[in-house]
């Protein structure tokens, strides 16, 4: 590289360096390691600014993708680096669950919304899923930990998509001294009573009902409270996984109500589901995540 | 829509809708159409602001892209969209070469920088080439002249990536009274004398090394002189294909020079050939092309 910034992996990494690429003031990586949350290997992605690559210690974000997306559809689609370039904010992205390999066969279901590709960042409970599908564990512990050591951060905010949006909001809420900050992009904001996530968590929990409600983002806001002094959420009004009722913003609304949550809820006018939408707006995002980390 | 915007086809217009998503204050569009110089069908992106959805006339930009690539990697990968937003530029991406389809067999090539996804944006002309590959033709007046007739474009300027900085530099020169501007990112300079292009002209024209010589960029500048008030290029310093020789960059400093065309040409240190490096500079194209729309 023909620059004078570097980032050096500890001596004892479990990380294995994938890419790098250089982009606006800062560098586009990629790492795989094995994890012992999914017992499979994991692909994430990070953006470094140059003030992270120099060793100066930066606020960062961590954004949870949608079914049916890897780390890649938003490192290449959502045009997050220009942004996190200027503040100085680190990008992370992992993979939304574990994958089947050569070495290692994990389940799947041929419905998008329960199999690889799935999880809603939670930690299944009975066979086959609970053997691989620990993505909340994974998420919250294991790469939690990983990236404080690895690399040079400062405070951890989480955001997300779709089925990432759900995660963003039921992990930030579940482990509210993980997160300084919280927002959302067109959120599953109640997934135990969405088509998808009634399949996903018939296949994950069974019938019991109480680890369904713990897996539902706006029940368990109502239940936990106040936890953030605000967070954003953006959705698109002609998003036609809105009009399905995947997605029911409403319940949002209403959980941060009763919760006393201070919530900024935008509905913009035109726009769907897609990366465009996302592309949009993930800059008021990142500056929402990065205004949380200096000023709480 | 949920907006008091759109653009409307004209009645007899052979332009088929094939998506359209809200993107910043503005639409992405993808249309397909049955082309007379490919005898293909053929697709392309356009991304058209508010004020050109309302029928305001806008300058535009032509982007020609990369070996392998079709309308899809720059309009996802990119970022164009927000500049042009904006700005209210237009920003078209058509596919690099004629595809085979169900009804129509192109002729191919193992070799990526020859066959389907490669073209030079030129009239090829021999068999088994000559019959689809007239990618000169269908830019430079067929669809150039669809676009005029469909859109409200004020003028056009082109641009493009690696294959595509060769197109835009060599269309750019060759018919200065159809484009107000040129730029260029990490263009293949000296198609004519790099191993991709001479296996490419090999096919398209044979041996007849006046064919090769048009079909060159550095040397038609050469040849035509001064057309442009100034054009811009980024070449990234870490690229592998400029280390491999196949970009030829000193060929386009020679040739401006000789030329007596002004050229801004930057060496960005750390980046390489792809759309990382794009996304970090694409914004200065769009500028650089917006500015010689209003001022020349």
């Amino acid at each position: 590289m023909n620059n004078s910034y570097h980032h050096s992996l500890s001596a004892s990494s479990q990380l294995t360096q994938l890419s790098v690429n250089r982009c606006f003031d800062g560098e586009q990586h990629y790492y795989s390691h094995q994890s012992t949350a999914t017992k499979t290997a994991m692909t994430f992605s990070i953006y470094l600014p140059d003030e992270a690559l120099a060793g100066r210690r930066c606020p960062a974000v961590l954004y949870l993708s949608g079914l049916t997306c890897n780390a890649d559809n938003v490192t290449h689609k959502a045009h997050f680096q220009q942004k996190c370039s200027e503040l100085g904010m680190i990008f992370i992205a992992p993979d939304t669950s574990p994958r089947s390999s050569e070495s290692v066969d994990v389940p799947n279901d041929e419905r998008y919304f329960v199999g690889q590709g799935a999880s809603y960042y939670v930690d299944a409970a009975q066979a086959p899923w609970s053997e691989h599908f620990n993505m909340q564990s994974y998420i919250v512990d294991e790469l939690y930990d990983l990236l404080r050591s690895e690399f040079p951060i400062d405070s951890i905010g989480v955001t997300g998509h779709s089925m990432g949006g759900h995660g963003a909001l039921l992990l930030g809420f579940k482990f509210p001294s993980k997160f300084v900050s919280v927002s959302a992009l067109s959120p599953v904001c109640a997934a135990s009573e969405s088509a998808w996530g009634e399949a996903a968590f018939t296949e994950y929990f069974g019938d019991d009902k109480a680890q369904w409600a713990q897996a539902d983002a706006a029940k368990t806001i109502e239940k936990v409270g106040q936890q953030y002094t605000s967070i954003l959420v953006d959705q698109g009004a002609a998003d036609n996984f809105l009009a399905d009722g995947q997605l029911q913003t409403n319940k949002l609304l209403d959980a941060c109500e009763k919760a006393k949550q201070p919530l900024t809820l935008r509905y913009q006018a035109g726009h769907d589901h897609s990366y465009y939408f996302i592309q949009t707006f993930i800059n008021d995002h990142i500056e929402h995540h990065w205004r949380m980390a200096q000023f709480g």
